[in-house]
């Protein structure tokens, strides 16, 4: 099956189908997004407007059974950030989109012959729907109205990406949803407010039909394939038992331990209440209520770190329960009850928000004194304000930064406009960097710099001291050229984003498409990515004065450790000189 | 009486008077203000933290009997654009300030012995003294306490410079207050959110007591000096008479007339109910209340421009009506009512926040549906919000841009997060170029094109059609200097920036100072404050990026005339080529 490209006009309702261009064949996942946006995208557009696109694409690796490689890429010109943003997400829309044989989904312009309307793709081409009658709808009733209208034929090759209410109220905290291997919402390409730019496109849901699908992926290589692939599988299946039982739920233990774990708007690095929320409760309550563990998000992931959380009376209340939306939802404000951080994590799945905005911007609401920290049935009532559509409610759904600066808060955690996420810098100085430096905006998933990480050459003594700036700049550097180049192969970052990773993947890739390509193709993969996104940047009006954390937290002392974020914006100019 | 500069650390409490250094002996107001900015405040840092500066300056002909010469200019890294500021004002600060001998006065770091601190200035020296007690007044209620606390001795030679409580709430759209010659918080340095930097610092007030002052300015050709000053003197008086009886309010017919004048959340350029808010129906209202034009914010104005407007039973209401805040406050919310907008008026000054600001941002509220355009009482509830610090309170007091943008609004009128003025750019396509280009933000002070208006080359043929693009870049362009020059003088825009003023104006600051200058001189002292401003934006992460007007501008077609802002960037990016 030939890849093509799928353009969508939604303007004009035109849909063409185009031959890949050789300038693209190599690329994947983020790096097709970013490049297509710097080729196709004024810089300077405004976010919401039908000048920007949206972009989706699968990586490298998409559709295929190697592991953990069916991550969808989805890019677009930020509302958050103002910047180029991809956000890519697990769940079953990235193989599905590879099988289809869809290198890339481009959407233009905006839907102009209603209010919303639903895209169709099936393996013979794509068709404009219109979809008023979904308006206003959550995520949850969006994706079972959609599938209702398939009358379960076919219904396990189907895949529904949507937005909630907050995307069509153009709010910056906006997610895009994607449905599990359940046909539940459950995971979303979160950060940037990607939600709001298909909202602003008048796009309510994209619904991938693989039911009448009869061509399958080709392999170039494909004994090798299965052979290099199993090897993976199994490994992967030995070193991370600990993730498949407890999710990344686990990392609660390495946070509180080492002191990054935000507490209350990022006043402190461990929480009071961990005994209450830590992983092995957490895994108590989900087998107790006859929830599960180990629900892989996408066909064929040896770790499966998802999970569903059921209520008291064992009904499904959400999943998946991960750290991010644990910690930012929960400790950071102040929040130490897993019933709660379940809901508002349902409730941001259903209204379509980013839950690491949310807990921020929840963060701050509280800060600005407007809520008691802790109060989770308080926290549950503001979150559904979002629905509501009151003011306050439209404020938060709009990120913890606006959230900040109209109430008037001095302590913000974001940078570039996103939030940051459940690590707090100040003991964390390599993910620090990352936050400051990255184009994404403060973002983990750009560079996570948890303890005993090292960079792209392992033969160097790497300082492992998460509190001390030396080696943090470098580290920082290669962790993000290592995890860009992931998330060009649809690579999950849990199954491990390292240079070990990487000569896998480039094997893979060889395997699949035929051509040669070596570990340092692969990372200049991420390199040529990171570059393509800070031209991208510089012509949005993004630069090196953005690289840089809030003062507070250069000057607060964080407990236990009492540290600030002490590396110097001189030292944080030098990320990106590769 | 030497001139110095006065520097005021809050942190530690130490006051300095300083030597002039030579690079700013012949700098004044606005150059003045953006080359310390430049010199002493790393662009990168956040407006309000401490180390963000603010300064005061008095222009180069402050303190003396020229006409119209004793604005003040206060400058800051602005919250509101992110980018440099300055706002000049009028009222009784300017001159007396210079008469105080203080070139500069700059005001660093953050009062930390209690909340709030009045800042004290004597002819020999300075006294920062506690103040917690006028903590959630508005400006009005400061400066009658500060007043009484004169008990009336020499209140004549007594300026308070005061925020209201948007400053203390750290608001974006919050200003500073200067008293009038009636000892009345009425003259604003209302753009760009600098009440919010003197609230972060735990300023209060800024009160300059000249009663115990001997010394006078001195001039070096005095008899010169009063010859030339005279002579202009004259020249406005007679050619300024309209202004004189009608005030600013006169604009209103060129902008109708021309359909300029903001309607609705910029939607319309003429406004139906223009009959019952024309200039003469305020003339005619102040008349009949026994309230006054030809009230004069300095003295030796020639042009007196300012009134007193009372309510129906003969007290004060409000001073001074001007163009802007009647356009904002009135038609663009739909409100053709007086009353209404002199209320609407006092307000914005009591709480001290920019008219012109609020204007905007609640015509976008109304644009969202929280309000009908043209309720007035609604329109006054909404801003009493402010006080009482409710959430949609202070999300408008943030300005338009943050209002639209969390309440999900297109239609923004905003340029690098400040509002448009009350002029409509598609109608006078001039004032679009500066407003999209000016390192101020949308500003129509920064150089307006108003009908008539050519640049520096007189024999040049202008294309004056306002409606048309030809030449416009150009005109922009030269206005931007002059207008700049201008600031730099503390000369008043009202009294007309203009190749023939600044020539004047190079008279008298020979005169005044001793040193040669030509009118070419004082032109590049415009020149030369953009490209400083310019290179501080650069450093805040303002690029070209933000030098464009908001999309609908250039695609909605603006009644009567239906045209749309149509110079292309590529074009505005000539703007600062000379």
């Amino acid at each position: 099956m030939k890849e093509r490209i799928l353009r969508v006009n939604l303007n004009t309702g035109k849909l063409s189908q185009e031959a890949v261009p050789l300038k693209y064949e190599r690329l994947g996942g983020r790096a097709l997004t970013s490049r297509i946006l710097l080729d196709e995208v004024d810089p300077a557009s405004q976010p919401l407007s039908p000048k920007n696109k949206m972009i989706l694409a699968p990586g490298l690796l998409g559709g295929t059974t190697a592991p953990c490689c069916g991550r969808l890429s989805i890019g677009s010109k930020s509302p958050l950030t103002g910047g180029i943003k991809e956000a890519n997400v697990g769940g079953t829309a990235g193989h599905l989109m590879a099988q289809l044989g869809i290198k890339a989904l481009i959407m233009e312009g905006r839907y102009s012959k209603g209010k919303y309307c639903v895209l169709k793709v099936t393996p013979g081409g794509a068709q404009i729907v219109p979809a008023d009658e979904l308006g206003g709808l959550g995520n949850y009733k969006t994706v079972e109205k959609i599938l209702d209208s398939f009358r379960g034929e076919g219904q396990d090759k189907i895949t529904v990406i949507s937005i909630g209410q907050a995307g069509e109220m153009l709010m910056a905290g906006a997610s895009i949803a994607v449905t599990d291997r359940h046909h539940r919402p459950s995971r979303h390409a979160a950060r940037g407010g990607l939600g709001a730019v298909l909202g602003s496109k008048g796009v309510k849901a994209i619904v991938l039909d693989g039911s009448t699908m009869k061509e399958k992926i080709p392999y170039y290589h494909g004994d090798e394939f299965r052979q290099i692939s199993r090897k993976f599988t199994q490994e992967l299946t030995e070193t991370k038992q600990v993730l498949t039982k407890y999710g990344t739920s686990i990392t609660l233990d390495v946070s509180q331990k080492i002191g990054c774990l935000p507490t209350r708007n990022f006043s402190q690095g461990q929480f009071e209440g961990y005994t209450q929320i830590n992983p092995q409760k957490l895994y108590e309550i989900i087998t107790e209520r006859g929830g599960k563990t180990t629900d892989a998000c996408m066909i064929g992931c040896p770790i499966r770190c998802g999970n569903i959380y059921n209520d008291e009376k064992g009904n499904y209340l959400t999943s998946t329960l991960q750290y991010e939306s644990i910690v930012m939802l929960g400790p950071n404000c102040g929040i130490g009850n897993w019933d709660i951080i379940a809901t508002l994590n349902f409730l941001c799945d259903d209204y379509g928000l980013d839950t690491i905005e949310m807990g921020a911007a929840m963060g701050v609401v509280m800060e600005a004194g407007l809520l008691q920290f802790g109060d989770g049935k308080g926290a549950v009532e503001l979150l559904k304000e979002v629905e509501k559509g009151t003011v306050l409610g439209k404020l938060i759904a709009q990120g913890a930064e606006l959230t900040g600066r109209v109430l008037g808060v001095k302590r913000i955690p974001a940078v570039k406009g996103q939030s940051l996420a459940a690590y707090d810098p100040r003991s964390l100085k390599g993910t620090g960097v990352t936050y400051a430096t990255s184009p994404m905006g403060a973002d983990h998933t750009a560079g996570n710099a948890l303890p005993g990480r090292v960079g792209i050459d392992q033969n160097r003594h790497w300082n492992l001291d998460t509190l001390d700036r030396e080696d943090k700049v470098e580290l920082s550097r290669d962790l993000q050229i290592i995890f860009t180049a992931g998330d060009c192969v649809g690579f999950c970052l849990l199954a491990g984003f390292s240079v070990e990773s990487m000569k896998v993947m480039a094997q893979l890739i060889q395997a699949r498409h035929g051509y040669s390509i070596s570990l340092e193709d692969v990372l200049n993969l991420g390199r040529d990515t990171l570059r393509w996104e800070i031209e991208f940047n510089r012509g949005s009006g993004l630069t090196l004065a953005h690289d840089q954390l809030p003062d507070f937290l250069l000057e607060e002392k964080l407990p236990p450790h009492n540290t600030v974020f002490d590396i110097p914006s001189s030292e944080l100019k030098e990320v990106f000189n590769f």
